[in-house]
C-alpha cells in the first residue's frame, strides 16, 4: 500500500448494543498479527481478570486500564473522575508518543458524557494525532461533536439480549 | 462460575455497519486470553494474508478460510456454492466434535441468503450443539429465523463510512 493511502481513521463504535469493546478487541487482534504498535486505554473499567487483558499480557500488548468500574451505584464520583482524568493523561501521552499505529479509546464515551473530561480538549487531541495514528473509541452516547469528528461510526443497535432472559454473562464471551 | 451457569449462546452480529467480523474477533481474542479452545471456519472470503489470519497462525487457533471471495461479480456461481458446502461441512464438524469452547462462523449468513445451504439444516445443527458451545454468527441481512433462534443480536448500523468521502480499506483496520 503506497504511504498515500495510508491515512489515519478515527473510528468510533457506538449504542446500546453489545459488541463495542469487542470489535475494538478485534482490531487488536487483527493489528497484533500485522506487527502493528498498538496501545489500549481503558477509561471506567476496573482491571481483573478479563479474558481481553490476559491476552494482553501473554501478547505483551501495551494495556492500560485505570478506572473504578463506575456504576450509578458508584460512592465515590470525585475517585472516579480523578481517574478518568488520569487514564485521558495516558492516552495523551501514548498519542503524542508517536510510537502507536493504533490505539484505542475503550469507553471514553462515558467520561465525556458525565461532563469529567472536556470535550474540546479531546478533539483537539484527535486533530493534532499523528497523520497515520488510527484511534478506535468505544461507549454508548457518542457525543454528537465526536460523531461529526470521526471518519467511521458504527452504531451496535441492541436487537436481542440474553439478560432479558436471565441469562448471566459468560467467560469468554463477555469478559 | 458454577457449571449451571455455563450456558452456550448463539449470538448473530448482522447489519450493514462494520465491526460484525471484528467483534467475532474480539470474542476469539479473549477467549484465547482465558485459554479457551476456540475455532473459525470464514465462509465466501478467500484466504490471503489478513491480520485475523496472521494472528490465528502465529497463536495456533484452528481457523478454515474456505472461500472464493465472492462477489456479484462472481464468474462461477456453482463454483462459489460447492466451497460454501465444503465450508459447512467443516463447520458441522468441529460443532460435532465437542472439542470447543466457541465457534465463529463468519460470514454465514451469505450462503443462507443465497440459499446455497439449507436454514433448516443449519438451525437443526445448532439446536443439537454440545450445550455449552458457543456459536458466534456474523453476516447482513441474517434471516429472521436464525434471529429469533439466537441467544443475542446486534445489528450493526452504519452511521458514517470513510469509504464513502473515497479512503480506501486500511490495514489492520479493515483487513
Amino acid at each position: 500500500m503506497s504511504p498515500r493511502s495510508r491515512i489515519g481513521l478515527v473510528i468510533v463504535y457506538t449504542g446500546l448494543g453489545k459488541g463495542k469493546t469487542t470489535a475494538a478487541l478485534g482490531v487488536v487482534f487483527r493489528a497484533w498479527g500485522r506487527d502493528m504498535r498498538v496501545a489500549v486505554v481503558q477509561f471506567i473499567k476496573s482491571s481483573g481478570a478479563y479474558g481481553e487483558i490476559r491476552a494482553a499480557n501473554k501478547l505483551g500488548i501495551d494495556w492500560t486500564t485505570i478506572g473504578g468500574g463506575f456504576t450509578w451505584l458508584s460512592k465515590d464520583i470525585e475517585k472516579d473522575k480523578a481517574l478518568a482524568r488520569q487514564a485521558w493523561q495516558v492516552a495523551k501521552d501514548r498519542i503524542a508518543s508517536g510510537q502507536y499505529e493504533i490505539i484505542v479509546l475503550d469507553e471514553l464515551t462515558y467520561p465525556l458524557v458525565y461532563g469529567w473530561l472536556p470535550l474540546d480538549e479531546v478533539l483537539e487531541t484527535l486533530r493534532n494525532r499523528p497523520q497515520e495514528l488510527h484511534i478506535i473509541i468505544t461507549g454508548r452516547d457518542a457525543p454528537q461533536e465526536l460523531i461529526d469528528f470521526a471518519d467511521l461510526v458504527t452504531e451496535m443497535r441492541e436487537v436481542k439480549h440474553p439478560y432479558q432472559r436471565g441469562i448471566k454473562a459468560q467467560p469468554g464471551i463477555d469478559f
